[in-house]
This record gives structure tokens, C-alpha cells and sequence, in this order.
């Protein structure tokens, strides 16, 4: 080793001790966090930063340019404060205020401390996301920046983890760099493959990574040496980058280095003290310096503009259908969207948008865990992503789908074939739990809506809108029923049928408004006026109408291709929960089967002549009571 | 080849060819479903059950003894019911009722069929629940069984499908055998690897399992030789065997073999007339024969008295530790009951039965998917599992869970870490759609124990009850507030707080139930009278008791730690949907984030202070009401 080297190397272990200093504090100040799981990727970490491999310019933060540091075991979030302590963006004294109500340095990094790429904490998250931003710096920024992901060897049991080895290598990203951090040491004991760094690279490299193994994580030389390797040449095979190195939990604190019961566990007084005296004294002010990312030239697309929606009323459309047209006639107003499927895309119709802007389009496969995580990535690069799949099949990454508030990633979810209503294919590919689903998340938008325009216009608000957003698409034909300049808002909704005498709400969205416009006519037939609603913005919600509509008739109805649970249903409930109207909700109840769209909507009830009967039955007890009422006003009458 | 085993192909590819028949006839009538996938996978299928591979005694389907067979691709459903119509148990008839309204052939099979294993249709999960069939058979029953999971190769991109990959080597399954049906084409194109068998060996081998590689998977002789090797005595390592077999979507049908664009399609008219005359006339009543296991002896456990439950009131007790202590106390009652866990068996206490019963538990690593088609198979094998991980991980597996009543498996589930009130580790770490999620299975119970004795309590329901049902455990500590004896119902609540003259009902379940506890006193010295009730069991629910507290009071309040999307509080709307007393909902409104349980409970307005200050709005809002309706009782006032 030179001199220069020689005092590099001894200056980053005076970071890796200062460091090492701020995670015992500021875990034992708060009495919580993970600094053993924190201590054996100092080394690894501090190596990356402050050696020359990351780059970042700090006065240029959304610089696509700049290389990104995603720490998907995010309990090591001690390390992850501290390495930005260390580079001067964290007052040290704030590292004190770790885990406390309203600080942002959070248990697990989230948004509100602006050094977080992406929040995770989720195991097995964060190389889709990595990839992600992978793909958005090759394949559309076509920016110099490199993705760096800390991986934790637990978290490498999570199929995610896998689903993005594989499409990383398909995706030839070599500007992904994983650094698995080869501890040894779950949560529970011993992880499948040990200390057995050979086992991790015999099952990454045959996906197609270029695997450097160093021996010992803990060694300065080494692992420079190891960046060295990860820096040189690509082998112009496009092969992503795993580092697998070798290293200890509770690194520094020799008591609890490489034992187990330690995980999530503050390190005891004596312990703390031993180390720290070991030490020596502290260091506040040490920094490391990051080194700027070389010159580039961003050339964001230009916005122009798209064309209008162009459908006639009467026209039988299936929503997703209008969905793949949305996507192709929008294209020019959002430069930024792309679009991203689950192998479906002749399904879900995304594949117009593949055939028209192929560049935009990226193939996720049967990986949805993944999609959702590169989603993620892509949307907190700046770029406007949409995800679609069956309904049903966005259940599979629900984990990575909560996950997208606490990074603040405005994911745009769109799921086809949803309800029943698909047919013969049966309640495998059936989204009947997809609205509670997403209804769950915070400031999620969802929608469904009833026809090609109202689809067209809610695409159209959703690329506007700068958050997650949730579209449910139909399989089948339903008539277009709204002219093509009909303003569509998130938030919002349209009365179809009303009169000054209306008896009885109809609220529905999809495919089951359709079925409502049928049975407002023949209930009109028998006499009972019906207010048809289309609920095409099930969150938010609008309350006024709704409650309006609750106010002028006797009871509403819900009507919906969905499970009961959480759904449209629940959210007319809840928006008209201190209101004494009654609220019928009719829903999928009974078990979803194979069969005719039309036969599984009447077996659930939810067909025009099944509403139709729901409601005369609804007359028949309501008119009983009252003429039991008359009969004897003190009885008090159950429902 | 000898005579006997050419005759032996000849009758087997006289199999294949009424199996092909079959396909293209039951398809072409329902006109839907996956012929070509179908088609692909006739070989594989054929050689494995009727040329002595597969064991399966007709005369005793329960048999711990009988080899299963799982369609992992569960759109090749039509070569499922062939399969069975050809070993002689469904009138080959039958089959043509395929897809219809009704027919128990459905789309994707389900337990509808009784030769149905596990439903599938949703891809990437039944090498998952083989491997739970497959445990159960090597560490349980001890029987000779051995599980054959059909895969498809875009399906393989999954990553449950890794996740069981790596766990099947762990666990040293050797009696879990895939076939692989390298077809090369998905639904929209060809996937990541085309026909390169080798690709797929050199991804699977290095985690440990036998590959078998079959040049062509639609030679019957290639096939004998590759099941020979299956069959061949285990090599001593104890490695799940994986055969990997090049085969052709739509093989017989000339014009669309390896063609893109066909997936999911009906064959054309004229290609099936095409194949039909090609095939030669029809051989209906051709039946191949199953050969029967080899002799078990099966010693099912005897089932003991458990011991009483053990608290005493006011003890500070986490429901989670009372869930460790129920299982360990329920194992001789239940003993078919096991443990599965994720990795956290020390947070959710799993870890004291694994302490106690080893042989019962197993550890299913950072891999919740894997975990829940695992227990999902070992449910449909007669065992009570218990699956256990932190609620927020459960969403993981949300569409393997969503799968489980399709397939009739009685999982039961348990997730820690519910709410905010686990403090600092932040969002990533608390359960707060939990509810939600499982609410919207058909006939799950839901469960939420606010103290020890009704966590012990609804754990030996659960155990009792065949059925999917959900527990939900907190992290902190609450007071025992129920005498051991006390009784619990599946379906029941408590009221715990009620007067003549209760002008409020408050109902929570789990922690926030303490905290209505706390809010009753204090409501008391305020002159409010508060009935409370604990709904521990949110699913099913009892209606009765929550319709008679709104008869009663003038206003019901619920309290929970959960998001407010479909939750105990829409569960409660749900069962007052026709009533008109108003219901307030308090629950997890504002941005979860790190802090401690006090302080996060009250930010988001569940601590028993902030319940009382919600009631007490309530009161000012509706006495100013009551005052200005008496004032101009023409008003319609709003609420």
C-alpha cells in the first residue's frame, strides 16, 4: 500500500469508529434499533461513500446523474443516519434524537429524512426498487448514475430478492451493484447458508451477475480492492454486480460480536462502555467526503399534446381496452409515463402502449413482488409509472403496494379482469378483494370506472396526479354512456338518474352501474324511482352527493363486483355513518364459481333483475313495517 | 426396449392421444380455457401416472401413503380432468361441462373436484404447498408419500417459487419431485430462457436440488428413462429432484405448435378438425391404471388433556406471549398441531412451542409466500398449522392467503405487531390492514384477544375450529382483565361496561380496549355513561349484541389500531347498516411514524384521553343540536 492509500484507508477507519460511536449512542439513547445488524456493514458502507465509488452532488440532490444508496435491510437505519452524519448532512447531535415521536430519523428510513431513496424495513424490497432506478438511469435517463443496494443475507430467503436477480440479468443492469452483507445471523439464529460466501455466489452468478467475494468485510484493504473490482471495465456482458462479503454482527463490540440473541437489541451499558473507552474518544466532526458524479447532459422530453378522446355513446368498449388507448393517446402529454406488466400485457391491454412506444414499456414477467418494488424506483426517479396486471394478482406484492406511502413513490396501479364478472375462467384470476386492498392505503386514489370515456379521463387524472392512484378495469364489453368531453374528477362522481321523487338510491361503479341503469328502468316500470349514482371515485369519496342522495330517498343500495369487505360498500357506510338512512350493500357473497359473466352476476346478486328484486323486497318489508307502525306505534320494529 | 415395455408406450401414447382428444373437445365446447398449455404437458403427465410412478390408493383417497400431484400450472386444468377421466374417475362426459355454470371442472381447479390437491390458477404457489405436503409426509406422517408439483416455465419467475426452492434443499426433501414443462412460450411471448434447458439446471442445481434433464418431453421413452431416474434410490444428500423437460405449447396441433399468440385461446375449428382426423377415431373408454402405494403403517397421535389456563387478573401479560403459551399449552389436545414462522418465532413467541415441541415446528426463514402455501399444504394433509410472522408481513402473502378457500385449506394465522402501539420501530413494522385483509375471505374468523385468557381462549377455538381463521397479537403488555373460565365464542363478544343508562357505546377489540376501559372511568366522573364491548371476534360477528347497544345509546364509537379501510369499525357499520344511530370511527388517521406506543396511540386519537374527548365533541355537537332543533324544529339539521 502507498502513502496516500495508506492514509486513506486510516482516515475511513477513523469514520468507520466515529461511526460506530453513533450507533451505540444513539440506539442506547433510545433504547430500541438494531446496532449489531448495524455494525457489520460499517466497513462496507464507508468504503462505498467516502472512497470514491459513490457519487453525489449535494447541491443538485435530484441530479439524475447522481448514483443512489438504498439500504434494503432497513433496520441498519443506525448506520444509514450515521453514514450521513458523516458526510455533513445530519447535525451528529440530531443522531440523539433517533426513533423519537417527530424526529425524522425514523426506526426504519422513511421519506421524512430526505437521504432515504426509498423507505424499506420490509425485508426484501430493496433491490427491486434498486432496479428500478437501475432502469430508469440505463434505459431512460440513460444518465451515468449507479444503484447501490445494501442487502442483508436473511432477506435473501425472500422470492422478491430473486425476482429481481433474475430481471436485473435479463435487463443487462450493469449499473446495479448489491453488497450482501454475509453476517451469519438472522433474527430467530443462523441463516440457511451461514458464513458460506461460495453458496451465496454459486446461486447468484448462474442468473448472470458478476459475483467478488471479499473474504473479510471488515478489512479495509480488502474491500477497496473489492470496489476496485466492482469499478472496473464492465465486462461488456452487462452482468448487475454482486459483492458478497464476509462479516460479523456486533462488529466492534466484542461481547456480542458473532453471538446470537443480540438482534434488534440495544447493547448493554457495560458493553457500550467498554467499546467506546476502546475507541478512544470521540470524533464529532470527522467527515468523509463523496466524490461528484461525472458531467452529464440531462435532456428531459418535451410535453405536447395529446389527442381528445374519441368514442360514440352506445359503442361497446371493455374499460381495459379504453385503458390500452388511454395509455397510447396520453403518451405525449406525460413524457414521463411508462408502463410496466406482468406478462399480461395482451390482457390488460398495456400492450398498445408497448407497440406504439416500445422504449417505454418495460416487461416485468411473472414477478409482480418485483414490478411493484421497480415501480417504486422508477416513480421516485421522477418517472410516471403505471403497473398493471390482473386485479387479483396485485395481491401478490400487497407488502411492497403499503410500502409505496412511506417512500412517498406515487405508484399508478391499474388491475384488469376484476370481479366475477370475467366468467369461466373462475376466482383464481377473480379481483374481488382488490378495492379493499387498496382503500387501505393513505392518500391512495381509486378508481373504476364505468366506461371507455370516464376510463380515458380517469387515466388522464391519475398521470396528472402526483400520487398513488388504484384503476380497476373490467374484462368485458360495457356500452360507452358519457359523451367525450363529460369532466372526470378524482374525488368525484355522476347522478345519472334523478328525479325530485326519488324513493331509492343506486350506487355502483363498474360493471354493476350498468346493471343499475337497467334496473332504474324497469323499476321505474313498477313504480319506484330510483337515483342511479356512478361511484367512479370510490376514494376519495363524494360525500355531498352521497349524502344528498341519503337526505331525498328512503335507502341506498350498493351494488358492486367485489367481496363485501373494505369495498364500495363499506366506504358508502362509512361515509354516511352518522346518517339514519339505511344502507343495503349487495356484493359477491356467495363463493365465486366458473361460469358465464351473466350467470355469475345473478347467482351473486348483482345482476339488473337480481337489484330489481332486492329492492322490491326492500318495498315489501319497509311497507309492512309501516302499516305495523300505524297499526301499533309503541312497538319498536327491527329491521 | 423390450416387448413388454413397447407395448406398454404403445398403450400410453394411445393415452395421450384420447387425452389430447379430450382437451381440444372440452375446450372447444366451453369455448375458453388453455388448450395449448394444455397440450405442452401431455407426456410428462401420462409417463408419471400411468407407467407406475405415481401411487395412489382409490379405495382410501386420505391415505397418508398416497403420492400427490399438484398443477402448479393450474390453467393446464383441462389435461388435469383428462388425466383423471382416463384413470377412470370422471365420465369421460363430464368433461364436457368443462367452464360451465355449475360444473364442479371448473376454470382452475379447485377442492370443487375432489382430485383437486390445492386450488392454483394464481401461478408461482403449488411448489410451495407441495412442499408443505411434502414435510408433512417426511417429518410427520413418516409415510412413503411423495408430491409431483407441475410447473410451467414462465411461472418460474415467480419468486415463491425460489423461496420454496431454497427451503425444499434445506429441509431435505427428497420425496418432492418437479416437472418442470419447459414450453418455452408465456402468455404475451417468450419467457426469460426459451427452450435452453440447461439455463434452468444451472439456476436450480447450485441450491441443492436433482436435476433431470428430458431432451424431449414428448418422447415416451426419454420420458421412462427421466422417471426412472426420479425413481432411482435417493443419492444420500436428501435433494428435491427437479425434472426439466423441453416440450412444445400445443403439441398436436400442427399449426400452432411453439407458436406465439395462442396462449388461453380455444383451438380454431378447422385445426381441431385437422387434429381430430389426424388422432384417429375416438377411444373414450381407454383407461390407464394407477398403481397403489407400498404398505404404511399410520400411527396418528393421540390426542391428551391440555392443561387449564394459568393468569391472574390484573397480571401484565402481551397477548403475544399468551399465543407462545397457548400453543405450548393446546399441543397435547391438538396434536396435529404445528407451528410455522418466518423468522421471528422469538417476536411472536412461537419460539416457546419450538422450545418445547421441535419436532412440531418448523422454521420457514425471511419467506412469508413459501410459509403460507407450506401451511396451505400441510392444512389439505389433515394438520392444524399455525402460521405465525408480524401482521404487516402477513400482507406478503395476501395472494396465497386469498388462495386458501379455494382450496378448502384451514390455515390458521397469527399476526404480531398489530397497530401502532408497537412504537418505535415505525410504519414498515406495524400491521395496520391487517384486518382488512383477512375480512374479506369468505367464512375466515377473525380474531382480536385484548388480554391473556381470551388469547388462550381463542387459540383453543381456533385449533377446534376447521376452518381459516386470523389472531392478532399485540407486542406490549396488557392487564389480564377475564377469570381463566371465562368462556369464548367464535362469533361472541363481551360487554364489559352497561347501565340502564348508557348514553355511549364504545366498541374496540386488543389494545384499544384498555384504553375504552380507561375512557369509561373518566366518561363516568364526566356524567357520560358508557356501555363497553369487547368484540374479539370482528368475523363473525355478533350482531345482536352490537344491534342491541345502538338500540340503547345514542351514539356508538369504535376504537382501533388500524387503519380505518375496511376494519373493526366498517365491520361495525356493516352490522348497523340499516340501523340509524350514528357511528363514530376512530382509528389510525394521521401518518404512522416512529414513537413511543403512548405517544403514537394518542397522535392518532386512541388513547383513552382522546376517546373521551371524541365522545365529549360528540355530546357538545349534538346537545348544541338538540337545542337549535327545539329552537326550529322546521330545520333539518345535519350532522
Amino acid at each position: 500500500m502507498n502513502a496516500d492509500t495508506q492514509v486513506a484507508t486510516e482516515r475511513s477507519q477513523e469514520i468507520c469508529d466515529q461511526i460506530r460511536r453513533w450507533i451505540l449512542r444513539c440506539t442506547t439513547e433510545a433504547g430500541s434499533g438494531h446496532p449489531t445488524s448495524s455494525l457489520s456493514a460499517v466497513e462496507l458502507m464507508v468504503a462505498l461513500m467516502f472512497d470514491g465509488t459513490f457519487r453525489f452532488n449535494f447541491e443538485q440532490p435530484e441530479d439524475p446523474a447522481n448514483d443512489r444508496l438504498i439500504f434494503s435491510k432497513g433496520h441498519a437505519s443506525p448506520l444509514f443516519y450515521a453514514l450521513w452524519a458523516a458526510a455533513g448532512k445530519i447535525d451528529p447531535n440530531e443522531l440523539m434524537s433517533y426513533r423519537e415521536f417527530g424526529s425524522r430519523l425514523e426506526g426504519h428510513p422513511t421519506e421524512r429524512f430526505s437521504f432515504t431513496e426509498a423507505a424499506t424495513g420490509s425485508l426484501g424490497q430493496g433491490l427491486s426498487i434498486g432496479l428500478g432506478m437501475a432502469l430508469a438511469a440505463r434505459y431512460l435517463d440513460r444518465s451515468p448514475s449507479r444503484t447501490f443496494v445494501l442487502l442483508g443475507d436473511s432477506e435473501i430467503a425472500e422470492g422478491s430478492q430473486w425476482e429481481a436477480i433474475q430481471l436485473a440479468a435479463h435487463y443487462k443492469l450493469d449499473n446495479l451493484i448489491g453488497i450482501l452483507d454475509v453476517n451469519r445471523l438472522g433474527q430467530r439464529g443462523e441463516t440457511m447458508y451461514g458464513h458460506d460466501l461460495e453458496a451465496y455466489r454459486d446461486r447468484i452468478e448462474p442468473f448472470g451477475w458478476r459475483c467478488i467475494l471479499v473474504e473479510d468485510g471488515h478489512d479495509l484493504e480488502q474491500l477497496a480492492q473489492g470496489y476496485a473490482d466492482v469499478n472496473a471495465a464492465s465486462d461488456q456482458l452487462g452482468r448487475p454486480v454482486m459483492m458478497i462479503a464476509r462479516t460479523v454482527k456486533g462488529k466492534g463490540v466484542r461481547s456480542l460480536e458473532d453471538q446470537g440473541g443480540h438482534h434488534g437489541k440495544p447493547v448493554g451499558k457495560d458493553a457500550v462502555a467498554d467499546t467506546l473507552e476502546r475507541l478512544g474518544s470521540s470524533n464529532d466532526s470527522i467527515r468523509g467526503e463523496i466524490k461528484r458524479p461525472g458531467a452529464y447532459q440531462c435532456n428531459p422530453p418535451a410535453i405536447r399534446t395529446s389527442k381528445t378522446i374519441q368514442y360514440s355513446i352506445g359503442d361497446k368498449v371493455a374499460t381495459r381496452d379504453a385503458y390500452g388507448n388511454a395509455l397510447n393517446r396520453l403518451a405525449a402529454k406525460y413524457p414521463q409515463m411508462v408502463s410496466l406488466d406482468g406478462e399480461v400485457c395482451n390482457s390488460t391491454r398495456s400492450k398498445r402502449f408497448r407497440d406504439e412506444y416500445p422504449d417505454r414499456f418495460f416487461e416485468m414477467f411473472i414477478a409482480e413482488q418485483n414490478m411493484v418494488g421497480v415501480a417504486t424506483g422508477m416513480a421516485l426517479c421522477g418517472k410516471t409509472p403505471f403497473v398493471s396486471t390482473f386485479a387479483a394478482f396485485l395481491t401478490r406484492a400487497f407488502d411492497q403496494i403499503r410500502m409505496t406511502p412511506y417512500s412517498g413513490a406515487a405508484v399508478r396501479f391499474v388491475g384488469s379482469h376484476c370481479g366475477v364478472s370475467i366468467g369461466q375462467d373462475g376466482p383464481s384470476q377473480m379481483g374481488l378483494e382488490d378495492i379493499a386492498m387498496f382503500r387501505t392505503l393513505q392518500d391512495a386514489v381509486v378508481l373504476y370506472p364505468s366506461d371507455a370515456v370516464s376510463t380515458e379521463a380517469l387515466v388522464d387524472r391519475m398521470a396528472e396526479n402526483d400520487g398513488i392512484a388504484y384503476l380497476r378495469t373490467t374484462r368485458g364489453k360495457t356500452p360507452v354512456i358519457y359523451n367525450n368531453d363529460e369532466p372526470f374528477q378524482i374525488g368525484g362522481c355522476k347522478v345519472l338518474k334523478e328525479t325530485e321523487n326519488d324513493q331509492v338510491t343506486l350506487i355502483a361503479a363498474g360493471i354493476t352501474l350498468h346493471e343499475c341503469l337497467r334496473a332504474h328502468d324497469a323499476l321505474s316500470k313498477c313504480g319506484i324511482s330510483a337515483r342511479v349514482i356512478d361511484l367512479y371515485s370510490i376514494k376519495p369519496l363524494d360525500h355531498a352527493t352521497v349524502r344528498r342522495a341519503a337526505d331525498e330517498t328512503q335507502v341506498v343500495f350498493t351494488v358492486e363486483d367485489h367481496f363485501p369487505e373494505g369495498g364500495l360498500g363499506e366506504a358508502i357506510l362509512t361515509s354516511l355513518s352518522d346518517h339514519s338512512t339505511p344502507v343495503h350493500c349487495l356484493a359477491v357473497r356467495n363463493r365465486p364459481v366458473s361460469g358465464s359473466p351473466e350467470q355469475l352476476l345473478s347467482d351473486q346478486g348483482l345482476s339488473a333483475a337480481k337489484i330489481v328484486e332486492s329492492v322490491e323486497r326492500w318495498r315489501n318489508v319497509s311497507s309492512k313495517r309501516s302499516k305495523r307502525d300505524l297499526a301499533s306505534p309503541e312497538r319498536n320494529a327491527l329491521n
